[in-house]
């Protein structure tokens, strides 16, 4: 790979000294900020060879600098070999920052370039303020790669669907009312979104055009007389322009949002998300504007009664292809034909017994040994491990069905579980088990129970980094917002209807990793006079903990018969839907656990 | 009391009139942002009749309006009958806050009129703000009490003591140079302190011008190149005189500080806490200034060995005088002679056979039955119940001595104790021992732990609002900053040294109150290479819970076996001090609990 893009970091290069540019930032995401990007957006992969999910490029005339973070060290470290790029940590003591190393390198008055249409507001703020302050010049409109990436790929053109309120649970009408309060609330008369999951759920539309998360390239304003999205038109069909025409939406071309922005009457205030629009779109805008997070956000985060319904199926079906996946791994691991990838492939193959599934929500973590303790592991042909009949196997696998998104983390033993992986899995799942049950008054902030999920470990010096909770959207992003259990502040209250994920570990490198992760639903419980409202989980993944790995004299009585009550409900629920050797196999794994 | 206020009422209207004032706002705070205040500046009391140690006057031509919250709703609707005052709801949704209800009442164009010096640099600001929103304008130089008041009290003019290195353990020189680097790190080379306790803390000085706070009126101003203490001169002594020389510190009057200010060299930065700096200072001055936290807060937080060895040794001395109070108690309750005030009385009584003993270090809570409720109970003359050989009695009492300052609460059965009273402090108890035995990562803030104290009671649907942990001083202020174990966000990490409350409780009101506190140390743990570095809490109070209230079917083993531990250790500690009845009873109440 190497050869080929170090003609293309050349092409860059060229570029930069014709439009007389000494810097360039290519960032991993694309117009939208989105998570996961199509192959359109991804100059970054294509200037440097580095594909991983979180990376910037920076190039300057003589140098070239590709900043990620520890779950990519190794795979960037390879994948840069020989392209002229050399790795930088980001977010490790003592290593330089972007800023800073671009402060070290370049003289006063040179000038660092980006294309605007990649940075939200706020980050050019930043850009231009660490600018200001080092005597540099920023400019927001070099676009390189429409004239040196020749067979650049295409915005992809798949067509759109609509996403039916029997899955949704609201109509278009209604969510627009909603939102269109929302944002009068704030003092906006209009509202601008990039965000390519708020305009799916707002519009109540879906597609294909990225892969895992079924949004759509596009653009939406509404307002109270107007509502517009911006597609290519390619994607249309006389279904979704119905759609759209019910719903007093107007169809306008994907390119056409700079020049629509910039026409917007004078009198209005339109209201913009500054880390989801870029800052070439806000450029674009002449009329009033407000910066806030974008009321979508909230309104998307909390599901009604339909949503909820359909997750609750889409975790039946989901359980029923995993019975049948992990009873497959544990049956064939012995005999050392099965691999990690080949654990994916089985549980697509599963999955793909159901009409329903639309492929996964994200890509399949399944990590032996000590593959399970690199926390955002992906197998690759070089490191495909062959499993046997010892060790753990963390999988951590979601699906994408009309009706719900799914996310779950198991960690199994494939045979003779060591004292060790048991107290380690057994730690884990105590603190799983503590947010899971427990109740909190209305009002609660997730920081404020993130202990609850690692009390165990840190008793005895042991942690995990990554966050315990994200949020997920139905049929929509597996990571979603605005809501989160974390370890950080987040000002964000939990509210009856949001779904998060729940979701402890521990990492023992050269070792093995455990994840126990289960999604979660916050609930009403009690209402009380003297105490307050109560909130509470419920949870909504089915597929049973592994019990060999349990240490039952390390749990205590609530912990064991929450666990028994647990599994007694998977075995409810999923045991309709198998049969033979499965329905036996279920049978086996949600059998009461005694001391 | 309310004939005299309201001509006091009547004497501000007409000082307002003359000078064209429309509003006046007179909080119940000091020139130093205090929470304990000296008799001088009690106008709000004097004007009011409302003695609270929270709460705000507002007076207008023809109104007056008295602000306060929940803990003070009962004592100030008493204290402000007849006398021309209106209470008001403080923090309670739909009830009108100060600045809501001033814009209600007053035309635009109104002036609304302050003491400046009493008013922090933000708070100014706030007022501004809202000034500037509705039209009116502030003045912030109204100081009608100056001739209003006849009869108002001198400041205090307590001598200074020198507060040993002895007990200190760090001199005056060391503590000025950590100070100094830091005002260098944020960008200044000066600091002006208005805070009491930082100034006792930094210039090792204590004195008796407040009631539980062994502070002086004084501010200071450091640099490298000067020292200043600003005090009435009345206030020295030939040996604070010499130590205030022997440091290089210059004593200038207190009156003289806004003028020192205001001729400071234009070139000098000055750094200023917004939030302890009046606004009247702060206009003063005409060098440059930057604004921030003031770094004195944090060194003060952090003990040193010495202070820590001081602490437990006023804990050991602490400890007897509560067992001899406690035993007195529990032997004469039956008798119906005993009553709350009582029982402060005798506590201050077994700790004055102490000769460190320097006085409270806050106002005694001793809550019986329901008074246990009130969560900021004060007993007085007409409140003050009969001890009887029955119900919860919660004791909340603290101590100050050259070594160290105390604070514990203790909720103790006078007899028969029912299941109910049995279960909630056993639930608090759960709490307070989950937080006190968890071991967590250096960079951990108070948030994060917050849960821990209060989980058993929200799984029960029940609560408390009140934080559960607050900095404690040295021989300084109850309750210090910056850290705080608290639902709210607090960015300061909690790191070795720092001492902190631990006190969860449940009040069942109209039935009885539960809180058990103790104060605890950070100190470090393990330090591991693959997961870092751990601290957990050392307890430093040393007084047994009562095993009688205790189910111990509600505990785990590991919970049984800390308090069981806890016990040995109380009992070690303060066993060589006591003999006869008292030794006895100890050993009874510190006796292994088990199933």
């Amino acid at each position: 790979m190497s050869k080929q893009t170090v003609a293309h970091l050349e092409a860059l290069r060229a570029e930069m000294a014709r439009l007389h540019v000494d810097a360039m930032i290519v960032p991993g995401t694309d117009a939208h900020q989105s998570e996961y990007i199509c192959e359109y957006w991804k100059s970054r992969d294509w200037v440097s060879g580095f594909t991983g999910s979180n990376g910037t490029a920076v190039v300057t005339l003589d140098d070239a600098r590709l900043w990620t973070d520890s779950r990519y060290f190794l795979q960037a470290q390879q994948q840069l070999a020989d392209s002229g790029f050399t790795m930088m940590k980001e977010a490790i003591a003592g290593e330089p920052t972007i800023t800073e190393w671009l402060a070290s390198v370049l003289a006063p008055g040179s000038v660092i370039a980006i294309d605007g249409t990649l940075f939200s507001i706020n980050s050019v703020n930043a850009l231009e303020e660490f600018c200001g302050l080092n005597g540099l010049r920023l400019a927001t409109d070099f676009t390189p790669f429409d004239t040196i990436w020749p067979d650049r790929p295409l915005r992809p053109q798949g067509k759109i669907e609509v996403h039916s309120t029997e899955y949704a649970g609201e109509s278009v009408a209604d969510k627009l009312a909603r939102t269109l309060s929302a944002v009068e609330a704030a003092g906006a008369d209009a509202l601008f979104i990039a965000a390519l999951d708020e305009i799916a759920w707002l519009y109540n539309i879906r597609c294909t055009d990225v892969r895992f998360t079924p949004v759509t390239i596009s653009y939406a304003y509404i307002s109270a007389s107007k509502k517009a999205i911006f597609v290519d038109s390619a994607k249309l069909t006389p279904e979704v322009s119905a759609h759209f025409a019910e719903n007093g939406i107007e169809v306008l071309g994907y390119d056409d949002v700079a020049r629509f922005l910039d026409k917007l009457p004078l009198e209005t205030t339109v209201m913009l998300d500054p880390n989801q629009v870029s800052d070439t779109l806000n450029r674009a805008i002449e009329c009033g504007r407000i910066f806030g997070k974008s009321p979508v956000s909230m309104l998307k985060g909390v599901k009604n009664d339909v949503q909820i319904e359909g997750m609750r199926r889409s975790m039946v079906r989901d359980g029923i292809a995993l019975v049948k996946t992990f009873r497959w791994v544990e049956e064939n691991a012995a005999s050392g034909t099965v691999t990690e990838l080949g654990v994916w492939n089985k549980a697509m193959e599963m999955r793909r017994l159901d009409p329903m599934y639309r492929g996964d929500s994200f890509s399949m973590i399944a990590g032996y040994k000590e593959h399970g303790a690199i926390v955002h592991y992906s197998a690759d042909e070089q490191s495909d491990a062959h499993l046997q009949a010892e060790g753990l196997l963390l999988v951590d696998t979601g699906a994408q069905y009309p009706d719900g998104t799914t996310d779950i983390t198991r960690t199994i033993t494939l045979g003779n579980p060591t004292a060790d992986e048991i107290h380690d899995y057994t730690l884990v799942l105590k603190g799983h088990v503590a947010l899971a049950s427990q109740q909190f008054p209305v009002g609660t902030r997730g920081v404020q129970l993130d202990v609850l999920a690692r009390q165990y470990l840190w008793n005895e010096g042991l942690a995990y980094l990554h966050g315990t909770g994200h949020g997920v959207g139905q049929y929509l992003s597996v990571h979603e917002g605005p809501h989160s259990i974390r370890m950080n502040e987040n000002p964000v209250t939990i509210v009856p209807g949001m779904i998060t994920s729940d979701e402890p570990g521990l990492y023992r490198a050269g070792k093995h990793g455990v994840r126990i992760e289960n999604l979660v639903l916050a609930v009403n419980s009690v209402s009380d006079a003297e105490f307050g409202d109560f909130m509470k989980f419920e949870t909504l993944t089915l597929f049973p903990y592994d019990a060999r790995l349990i240490d039952v004299s390390m749990l205590t009585d609530g912990e064991l018969s929450w666990i028994n009550d647990y599994h007694a409900t998977v075995r409810e629920c999923l045991l309709p839907g198998l049969d033979g050797a499965d329905a036996e196999w279920l049978i086996e794994k949600t059998k009461k656990i005694t001391r």
